[in-house]
């Protein structure tokens, strides 16, 4: 999974270094968490449809579990645990710190209570508070806690989109999107830009970033192109339309044996008809200007193998997005879902989906892990996983920059992920 | 699983026929399942800790669903279903009504909520009202219907119990038994009591049964004995503590591979010290002469085996107890486990626990299935499980006889099932 | 499964106390299972296609394994295994001599080699004969290890079968029975012979029987009726075409969930086109009036519904089969697969194949395990099975009698196992 | 898995165009796969222990269709298939070419026989013949073929080894090492050898080559240290001593569930006492100076932590082994396990063991697939695999060379698969 990695805080602005613009931002995050869960009812908080997903009680539990475990219980004199029994229950995975209650089983944890995980939750945004009246050395640390708990109101999101969509209730937590304007839009053209290539320097270089962006160092890349958008669910569709899941030619090994073996027909949430797809807003039509999302790796490589191009490597993907401004459709909306494709220029690297690149997840040239318990897990997911870059619409736009790595394995299709091609220019240079 | 069976209304006293009986039980059923779930929180509801359980909440819908379905659609004229899609979300195995919402799933229904369900039980609750006050032939169907709903309330706490004991807080819903006093009483002697056997009649003869207690036929006893009460926790830990678990001449080949995959050591919800058992009063220290519960059919027959006896038939046992009272410990007394042993004569027949018979659940002689879609199962469970005999600390005493067959997979053990054993005479008279 | 059961030596007449007739059964039915694998090449001895099946060359092996652990080490004065190995290699599930090597894996088993094993069993065959010469209270042993053979024999074709029919060229080891003159016989009409009932006496009374057949008891039957002879691969054709995998009311519910799960549409081995079905001489025409083999008990007991019929007990059948001679088409016949159906009158009890009955297997009132290892798992199986009676196509006559209980899960297809019906008779005189 | 990936055949010297050279190559290779075979019994060419390995007969008939499939139907006039259904049995995973047997029943194929197998080899190796002296364009394909069956040369011995192993007797068919000397020979020190890096040209440039080693690329490399020979059986001892396989923080979180959920406690083949390994000339000592074999990626991966050092990046390893000879310990010594480490410069890059590295088996940059159902696969198993490189005791000299890619799952074993540590510099230059 991609949430809880180490990090480190590289030199920055002294912006960050304050303590009230700290206290502030953690502040702010935590709110954002419950805001997040207002929508929800006491019956939806302990959903959990499969083990790698985690009902949205034991996100809000676990987020406070790490402010205790790594903040409160070392360095603020005289903090006891509220409840010693909730550090086997809401460690995630960290072996240094001790055993952690079965991953799977997380839905039967109707106790503690949504009351009593609120109440924990407040306990210890006051010992934060007081933690940072005293004390003004745990920047990297702090930073580290509330990223953490951005991710994992991403994951809340996803988890719970995941989870209500086995209701044929079709509950709707958020607000639809207006889809009539979306039909009446055109979709613009999908086009290349050209990039040179060459020795490019590659991972994070400055403020906050998790270890896994550093160190940075050289890279070489020969020229390549990259779409100015992320595919559609029109374009898709027509893959689809074109017998793409039926066609071995298209597919890796292990993606066409999942497909077999699964009998995929179409996206995660769309139905059979390919008219409408789940969303936290409901069922809802499908757009062909909307962007496509729930796809794994698999179908990512495979959609871009019927297209005649490729997926980008993670570098490809850094170097050409580290001129784009942080800008677009983000959890920071409310919208939850992947908006529609405007603009013709190169834009959508961030929000709306997080795009599959061809890279699989690896230690940077001189990666270094983390000493401690942070840092036990720095890079313990390096193996089968695939990267992915720029951010979603449940991502806050707080959390991104050009050099952050994401990561999932390449069968799942619970993340708004989607696809961006790459291709080779047609008269190599190298 | 033993709920759900078709139902017949035998010849019986002029009681049962009379609506305003009817109706006070009706309501006095109903009213007993929203009263059990009283002290459970808004978050237990929705708990489900295996495909063989299902949640609070799931129960209180689909009893309702059974009236609605069989009761209020076909015979109230006007009556319309109050949402078409509970028809498939509560429907637990009648392919006759039509498709099933997945099993497994069931705890992943967060809607419709708490509210909604009780709203929907007090709709139909007041619908059957004003159907009994408009036909008095559906005696048989509404039998049915109540005692469908007793079934569903021992299972509610049976598989309430089994949920909340994967969580490490030990939760409480139920108050505990005075184990002090326990303590101090000693346990009375295990002693038999012989009966003749010979020609014997078995089945239902008069009022309400289940159709799979009939037709009443004969069959051919030869003499044999019968414990004068169940076996004790205390009695349970000999066995154990004299390796009965390590020893595989005391086992079936079908346990001994139960026992040795699983890693069986000891019943369900003892802890590893064999000093106390998880209830629904919490965690509880066991005692001697409490009754045992949760052992599965394998224990109870290498239990048997290792005691130089064996398990009593269900014909034995139904012509053992005929004669006896139906009192004991129930679901009435709200105390949700066994009791201690009290009686040295042959007592405990009914309520504590259900008890084991070396008897596979079968057909009765010229058994006949019911028609149409109530009694679509008649006799679709009668494979591969064995039959219980008597009732337990979670069933309704109004809903007991000596004819009574309940059924469960062999290895299966979060019901309140329990040992009685039975032997040979010494001398054969055969 | 069905082999390997402890025996009793019940008092019968003086032929098969002498030794020289022992001897000579001995010794013709150690021929007879080399004469079985007289048409297997080198590369066909290794074969196992699942974990309930053994290769041809473990059946020759563990045959002889049995011989040496439970006639020769405890009786012949000096004797020394052939190979400490192979007590462990060749060993079944006799917890009470020590480890069994991995059921699943005994095709890995290349060594001991075919030539190895056959030098074994002569060695063996040799001790046994000086045994015989020495002692003469052995007969109930040597019965029993005779038996034993008998049974792996069957074993050994109905394993082969399976095995074989997973390669495409569809390999032939018997002669294929003419077809040409099936097609152009008619099919005895189907009939049913009634029966009485009442008190009627159960189980072993002379010769060499299991101990599962013991003690013999007494048992009450109502009337009954009992059809002339077996469903044939015609009549089961028609169910098939009714649509009888489809129909949920027609099935056990265990079954019907085997039915969906596996997409079973129909017997084993029968083609999709139902025109041929692989057997040992290949693949072969389906005929009307030929007996239908590997169906189920899920299969069969939905067949008897959709019939208007039941299967009989256990009990019926043997009361209605004591007065049978035990002929019709067996092993000796060398045709290792079912006739047609040839005769109006009650026949086919015995031969062609195996008739499920309604009957659980469970232990006879008063059963008593023997003691020793040889006993350890009398009623060790005796849970989650179903009794068949008669034998089959795959059975050497002089292995079968009335009283005679086989037994198998009912989700398994690959014995020679097939339907008779029973059915109730119209006016009940209970 | 690393067999049946396509090739081109690169500019290259003139002797390999000559045919005459290229007909005695696949004569000599053809030979080489039959005197593998010659020890082994008829009982052994049917063994498979997991669905990963392949019977030896298996491959001797798969590496025939594909000579019959690639060479002789498409392009020898005339030429017919022996036998079409062999095109099912026997096609791997093409496929463009049709369906295929599945995997995990090859040991099912009693027939064809040993006999008829090998017919068939000599009747194609007849055509190929006939075939290279009628053209003298089909350089690649036969290369191809020839590179293809080497490849299954060493996986029929792996999959021989591994099937052999669940033998208790523990059979033998080469000859053991001397381990006398062994025990007697000191172990070379482990030293680093410095490498610059830099901007390097990665991927093969002459000769036959495998797609996957195309193109040749650039590629940036920082500084890196290359241990001079691979890690020991007495260095891995060690590691398991310090209780490397119980410490989380050495092991990633997909090894580490993969060390809990099998309970590993050592590699595969070992004993428990960690004194002896099972090997194709059946159980002997394990000897400290031997060349450690068969870890997977999470072991090589966590040795390398817990020696704090890491595994070299395949594009580190092509470059240090550019300029070494193809020299070692190779399946033509007919040894078939690892030797002893005797040389303290930089060595055994090629032989002994394939090395694990840190890089995922991912296409090159400007990779393009061949067209046609040869090339239908050329990446399709570029994703979840890891990069070994190298070459074994399995692999013949003639097969290998600095730019082979061979690639496995990182959770297997079964392989010849070592560890050759790798290091950063004390000092950055980056």
């Amino acid at each position: 999974m991609a949430h809880g990695m180490g990090g480190k805080a590289l030199p920055d602005t002294a912006k960050q270094d304050d303590t009230s613009w700290l206290a502030a931002t953690y502040r702010r995050t935590r709110q954002f968490s419950e805001q997040l869960c207002a929508p929800l009812l006491a019956e939806d908080m302990g959903l959990q449809a499969c083990p790698e997903t985690s009902p949205p009680r034991w996100h809000l539990a676990h987020t406070t579990w790490f402010f205790e475990t790594f903040l409160l219980k070392p360095h603020l004199p005289g903090y006891r645990p509220h409840n010693p029994a909730f550090e086997y229950l809401f460690n995630s995975y960290y072996n240094g710190i001790g055993e952690q209650y079965p991953r799977p089983q997380r839905h039967l944890l109707s106790r503690p209570t949504n009351d009593e995980v609120m109440a924990w939750r407040h306990l210890v945004d006051a010992a934060i508070d007081t933690l940072l009246t005293q004390t003004d050395n745990l920047n990297g640390l702090m930073q580290l806690g509330i990223n953490h708990e951005q991710q994992h109101q991403e994951l809340l999101l996803t988890d719970l989109k995941y989870s209500l969509s086995f209701n044929p209730l079709s509950p709707r937590i958020s607000r639809p999107i207006n889809t009539t304007n979306q039909a009446n839009e055109s979709t613009p053209a999908l086009t290349f830009q050209c990039f040179e290539g060459g020795l490019v320097d590659i991972g994070a270089h400055s403020g906050f970033a998790f270890d896994n962006e550093t160190p940075r160092h050289k890279a070489w890349l020969e020229p390549f192109q990259l779409a100015n958008r992320p595919v559609t669910q029109g374009e898709f569709r027509t893959f689809i339309q074109d017998g793409g899941y039926r066609n071995s030619d298209l597919w890796l090994s292990d993606g066409w044996s999942w497909v077999q073996q699964k009998g995929i027909e179409r996206p995660l949430y769309w139905n059979a008809a390919l008219s409408h797809h789940f969303t936290l807003a409901g069922e809802q039509p499908l757009a062909d200007n909307q962007i496509l999302a729930h796809v794994n790796y698999y179908e990512a490589d495979a959609y871009a193998r019927w297209a005649g191009k490729r997926l980008p490597t993670e570098q490809e993907w850094e170097h050409a997005a580290r001129a784009q401004a942080i800008a677009g459709n983000f959890a920071d909306e409310g919208l939850f879902q992947p908006g529609t494709v405007r603009n013709s220029a190169l834009s959508h690297l961030f929000g709306d989906v997080w795009e599959w690149t061809a890279s699989a997840y690896l230690p940077y040239p001189g990666f270094q892990a983390e000493s401690g318990a942070v840092g036990e897990y720095n890079g313990k997911f390096m193996c089968n996983q695939m990267v992915l870059r720029g951010g979603s619409c449940a991502s806050s736009a707080s959390h991104l920059r050009a050099s952050y790595r994401n990561f999932f394995y390449p069968h799942l299709r619970w993340q708004f992920s989607g696809i961006r091609l790459a291709s080779n220019p047609r008269t190599k240079h190298a």
